[in-house]
């Protein structure tokens, strides 16, 4: 075929974290490797009541077409969600409602990056905003982290030394992969660093919530004086991510060019789904749902951590994540986990490795650990059948 | 603010259709402008029994994460839709979901278009798609178009004469905004040209099924014998839009290149408003539904041009539509359809000027009518004040 694609599908390839959907679609593969929330914990009795309702009430406009900016409802109770949660000050015309968190990740590229421009990322960093930005063309800059979030000092000499840094892409709570958050200190001073150099900051946020101890921090959306903090939030985690519902909360001159790309990249996300996580949080406690979520996804990091520290040979180590999905494992260096991966899913059983993490490349003796998706006993029998495929290498 | 953003973003504004949704929502306006279905035809009593039918049968799947590709009886759905109506030989492995045909027109400047390339399209053409489109910098060359469809010595000309033709956009049924349908001899010769090029066309297929007198004619796709043409279909217009289900249907190497940039710009679409849609051709026929609507939209057009015949002042020209949603006006070139939809707006009557329906601009003498969305009282009404303004302009 004679066809030619543009440059750009150069740099795009399947993520291993779908083609690893598929293993876990193998009832008899345990996998920790998507970031899936817990199915059982879901709603579901309850959204056959919200459906139901949403039908009755207002059901042809649920049908039909609607605004790309989203549903007033729903906005509203996501902006007061940011001020009670994330201590910030936004009101519903700051939020604007996107087919999840991962459509303002290539939005977010899409606005702010040209081929060539630099895109400062954490190291490592989410595997789905790296390849959502690669699209665009971006060279990476991973900023060096250390167990309190970014190093502020290493974020400074690559801004002093660097052209053409259009953006800041960082996870400061229970980050994915590595499953650190980021501590009040390092936060301000990201944001003096940030303030001096007046460079756009993509917070993305899709855990912040799931603190399983200590108080949730300040987002720095909340802490952003001079309007260059993009925020990220998604309904997946705490709600359902079959629905597709994120936001965006942004500046006004920021938040207007992420309409103008919604428009010609899909007019709008489903207005029913919209209507619905609306309706669920005005006849349910949402809150309540989510310290249900938090109860269950702590016995699961309790569980994989006591396992680990009972079970993995020395000189493996790992995160404590104190929320999220995920901890971060360090293996030692001459042990591929891309060759781990195929020993264990020998054994019936799945992580992502961590090489994919690192935009530059690198790091292939770490992987990524998911603990919400597993019952406990799924969990047990997993972590075992890892802790020994490991050992077998060591 | 010191924030810069990427030079595509020159290239987007606002769609003056999205626009007019806002005017559209004052109920005192009546509205010929968007291209809403008619909401009083939406299946509601049926989509509850839908909505509690999946998740009573489904309902952890339906609210978690699910596959790229889309739902698999949804697509076994639209592959045999596709085969019965539009003769086409698809199965669903060759068939992708998208939020709406609109994010297939995104992604199919996103998998085609370097800046620069050249994209040929009907003059006019639809608004969304060249949105879409100019994200990714093209130039556009419009190709002439009849009452039969795109004139094919103009296409050849073209194609004889230019570098870097990357892709035809085409919608060969209703086309929005003319109303205009390619006749069986065009769609021949088209092919050919196409087959001896080898360019990639995209088939834009939003309303073919929308046919009020003869028959349904075969898709450019069912007459590909070389995997280039990329069809996109959707369920906007014979189910609901609210649910944001399209899909593309394309030769695997290049479904492939969808399923990649769809990973990275929003995962998957709304699993629950897939596993509806599908819930719903199981339990319901939604051939018979399209039926409904076909005869209600017949109506609405047949009064639109009675009253187009009786009231428009001489001078006036428009399309005979065979089927769709749109007629398209042309006025004489010393009136300007801007100016008349201020008049317009006075008036309480709102459509879409013509101008943005041609990329490289002009013709602002011309505008599009929307006819499905109005019951017959307000479209009568809606349409004298129309040519109470058209007159006073003469």
């Amino acid at each position: 075929m004679a066809i030619k694609f543009a440059d750009r599908m150069d740099n795009l390839k399947a993520s291993e974290i779908r083609e690893l959907l598929k293993f876990a679609a193998d009832p008899s593969i345990i996998s920790f490797g998507g970031g899936m929330p817990a199915p059982e914990l879901f709603p579901v009795e309850e959204m056959k009541k919200v459906a139901v309702a949403v039908l009755e009430e207002s059901g042809q406009s649920a049908l039909q077409y609607a605004t790309t900016e989203g549903n007033v409802k729903l906005r509203e109770q996501i902006a007061d969600r940011m001020n009670r949660k994330y201590q910030s000050k936004v009101a519903l015309d700051d939020v604007l409602i996107t087919s999840g968190s991962q459509q303002g990740l290539d939005f977010a590229g899409k606005i702010f990056i040209n081929e060539g421009d630099v895109v400062l990322c954490e190291s490592p960093s989410y595997l789905g905003a790296i390849n959502a930005f690669k699209a665009y063309g971006p060279k990476f800059i991973e900023v060096p982290t250390d167990d309190h979030g970014m190093v502020i000092e290493e974020l400074e000499k690559i801004l002093d030394s660097t052209e053409n840094v259009k953006m800041v892409y960082v996870i400061p709570d229970f980050q994915n992969p590595s499953g650190k958050t980021w501590t009040m200190e390092r936060r301000e001073r990201f944001m003096e660093v940030i303030n001096k150099h007046e460079i756009p900051v993509i917070e993305d946020n899709p855990y912040g919530e799931l603190r399983f101890e200590g108080e949730i921090l300040p987002s720095l959306k909340s802490m952003d004086t001079k309007d260059l903090v993009v925020f990220l939030g998604t309904y997946s985690k705490i709600f359902a991510p079959g629905l597709r519902i994120g936001w965006v909360c942004a500046a006004p001159e920021i938040l207007q060019k992420f309409n103008f790309v919604k428009q010609s990249a899909d007019l709008q996300s489903s207005t029913i789904s919209q209507m619905e996580a609306a309706k669920f949080g005005e006849m349910y406690d949402l809150d309540a749902h989510v310290e249900k979520i938090k109860a269950v996804y702590k016995v699961r990091r309790d569980l994989m951590m006591k396992i680990m520290k009972e079970e993995f040979p020395e000189g493996v180590k790992w995160t404590y994540p104190e929320g999220g999905l995920f901890t971060w494992v360090v293996l030692p260096e001459h042990i591929n986990a891309r060759d781990l991966l195929k020993k264990c899913l020998e054994e019936k059983v799945a992580f992502v490795p961590g090489g994919a993490f690192f935009p530059n490349g690198g790091n292939e003796n770490t992987f990524r650990l998911n603990y919400s998706n597993a019952p406990e006993e799924k969990l047990e029998e997993g972590m075992k059948r890892l802790a020994k495929a490991i050992k077998s290498m060591m």
